[in-house]
């Protein structure tokens, strides 16, 4: 290691979306390295509206590795993190950095310690599949800071042991996690099926609800699900294997019919093996899956899709704009804000979609017509936190822009 | 046909019991013989809080069948109806009153005229599973009536017909329905397992929901399920012939762990296939699962059994008298009655256990304890309509007191 002086930083900051899957991963066959039982497929969304940054240094000054996560200090004592770091530490090469007159050689990264800090640019906690935007983004800037010569897929069979669905999140637009037979998991990687630009038509509105409900965490959750569920098996081997077929299709040829029911019945079946599970854990919360499925009922072909992950916010996706602010009304008519909300918070996100609504302040919420599609309409004030309209989009970047850097050049901590 | 007038009326009174599955009936492989995917087994719920009285009455006055269903006349023409009828006249025997000087043959049954007069000792609607009852009611009463000699089980095959789960209710305590193989469905029928004095410990606690949710109603809905359900098949050719050996066994041990353990355990299942169903179908109510299960966890074996069939209705069945009474303190504290009820209306049937909880009025269940191993556990007021304290009980009886008829024994209609 050749440099000026010991008071060098190097650092490198990124950014990774998060994803949402539309054929579920429920179930791993191998618990420390997370290998599924079947594939999955997701959609990224947007990083302008979720997504994590996170900003990795080096220094011989760092006497441990460390890590920041939304300004506070975590342990990375726990076995995901150390695994991530250990397998990206042992691809690291050398780096050379002449106009700070930095020079790391292969063998020194086995020395030097690193600085993490993590951001997310949405509510921590709200079921929003942060694990799989933080390894990514851990994974893709280490890898950068470490000049880490392995492709995209092999990252991701690194992020996927930090989280499972983490591998989702090296690539934009439409993602596969194939789910691989090798037992070390080097074939457990994720794939591009498309990028975001291929079918750009897509609008998704995620309803967060304001569930104090304790929930089962994923990760015990799908370990009692492999263990006691009858359905589980049946469902990875010969229902999933078929869709993921089915789903491929239906997004290369940008066939929202087929797209909308894979995706809705993949969720309920996701949901089914859930309750099949002893004790039975449930996640989701029907009221909205009642209102898409009338809605889609009542149109010669489906307008949205709902999916539900490990908790009970809808991810909605509708088939375009137009669709969206249709759905968005819908949501807004049976899901007002709770008296004290204010609307810039209630909608976030893309909020022009607001605007085809037609709607600039809450009073305008209260006037909205009933959907005709349904008898009765009722209403469910302050059952949802907030609404985030976002689309579908790209896959990690780096950032050169030192401002968006969240450690501090000169000392490496946080800013 | 001999007789000294043409006035006569001849009558037959019956009860019969309704029933509950612990092992589910979901699905259907022939839709217009009733002819069952998979085997069930039930529980026979005591009579006196839950059956149906029907009187059948045949009179050479009558020029057509007619039916009244508590007290409004409604029309026999459905196919169901007219299965039931056509297979038990094609059965009818040779009668004779000597007391009246009345003389019916075999042949004569198919010029007389049937009147039916059928009535719940519970509220209808109310998703209790009225039409077994009722179907196993007009079979047993019309074969005592017109002298069919078949055996119980023959008869059985006639009432499933009318509605599938009404073979079930041809038999007291504990009964299977046995799918059968043949394609007319002369296999396709109910046998007891037990007797209701087996297991005689069993205290079954029911809740009525106040649900006014439209339900899907269970003939659609199976049939939806086996249309579109990926996971049904599965259920009803690898796991339902499992359970059912498992569920016979437990039953003939008394082992009220195994037994709970797979009642809860198919419930879920079966409601895993209806959310697998496209579109999904919702039928129960988780909040009454969870207190079970965290109750049931906080114990060194299973207490409670909970069952829910195609509708919210929570079944409860306690492993004895004693666990009956803490789980209805249990319910009391979360499902408080609404400011107006009165309590005799709010627990029915076996009043005796409201007694081993301590509660004679409605200021009793408002200081009722939390119970212990819920923390903030919560109240649902007005969640439940009431509660149906009962228990295992007898099958089909004939009422030979005239005072219980339902049908005026000079003219043939409702008295």
């Amino acid at each position: 290691m050749a440099c000026e002086s010991e008071k060098w930083v190097l650092m490198v900051t990124a950014q990774t979306p998060t994803n949402i899957a539309v054929i579920k991963y429920w179930g791993k066959r191998d618990e420390s390295l997370i290998l599924p039982i079947n594939d999955s497929i997701s959609v990224t969304l947007d990083p302008e509206h979720l997504c994590t940054t996170t900003t990795v240094a080096v220094s011989p000054s760092f006497d441990q590795d460390r890590m920041w996560l939304n300004g506070k200090e975590i342990s990375l004592s726990g076995g995901r993190y150390q695994r991530c770091l250990r397998e990206i530490r042992s691809r690291a090469s050398d780096v050379e950095d002449e106009k700070k007159g930095i020079k790391i050689t292969k063998k020194d990264w086995e020395n030097l310690h690193v600085h993490i800090a993590s951001y997310n640019n949405f509510p921590t906690a709200a079921g929003l599949a942060s694990s799989a935007a933080g390894f990514a983004c851990l994974v893709f800037s280490l890898a950068k800071l470490m000049n880490v010569k392995e492709d995209q897929g092999k990252l991701s069979a690194i992020a996927r042991q930090g989280s499972g669905s983490a591998c989702r999140s090296l690539y934009g637009g439409f993602v596969k996690w194939i789910m691989g037979k090798h037992d070390d998991g080097s074939d457990s990687i994720a794939v591009q099926l498309a990028d975001e630009k291929h079918w750009d038509d897509l609008v998704i509105v995620i309803a967060v609800v304001s569930s104090r409900q304790k929930e089962t965490s994923s990760t015990s959750g799908m370990r009692e699900s492999v263990e006691t569920s009858m359905l589980i098996k049946h469902r990875a081997k010969e229902v999933v294997p078929k869709r993921i077929v089915d789903m491929e299709e239906a997004i290369k040829n940008r066939d929202f019919p087929s797209f909308a029911h894979l995706a809705c019945a993949d969720s309920n079946q996701f949901h089914a093996v859930c309750l099949d599970t002893c004790p039975p854990i449930f996640y989701m919360n029907d009221t909205i899956i009642g209102c898409v499925e009338k809605w889609n009922r009542s149109e010669e072909s489906p307008q949205v899709a709902y999916t539900f992950d490990a908790g009970p916010n809808a991810v909605l996706i509708a088939r375009n704009r137009k669709v969206a602010a249709s759905l968005l009304q819908r949501l807004l008519f049976h899901f007002p804000p709770s008296s004290d909300a204010d609307l810039s918070s209630y909608v976030i996100g893309d909020k022009s979609i607001l605007q085809d609504v037609g709607v600039t302040d809450l009073k305008d919420i209260e006037a909205l017509p009933p959907p005709p599609e349904i008898k009765d309409a009722q209403k469910y004030k302050g059952d949802v936190s907030y609404f985030i309209c976002t689309k579908p989009g790209k896959g990690p970047v780096l950032l050169s822009d030192k401002n968006q850097a969240l450690l501090s050049p000169e000392t490496g901590l946080p800013k």
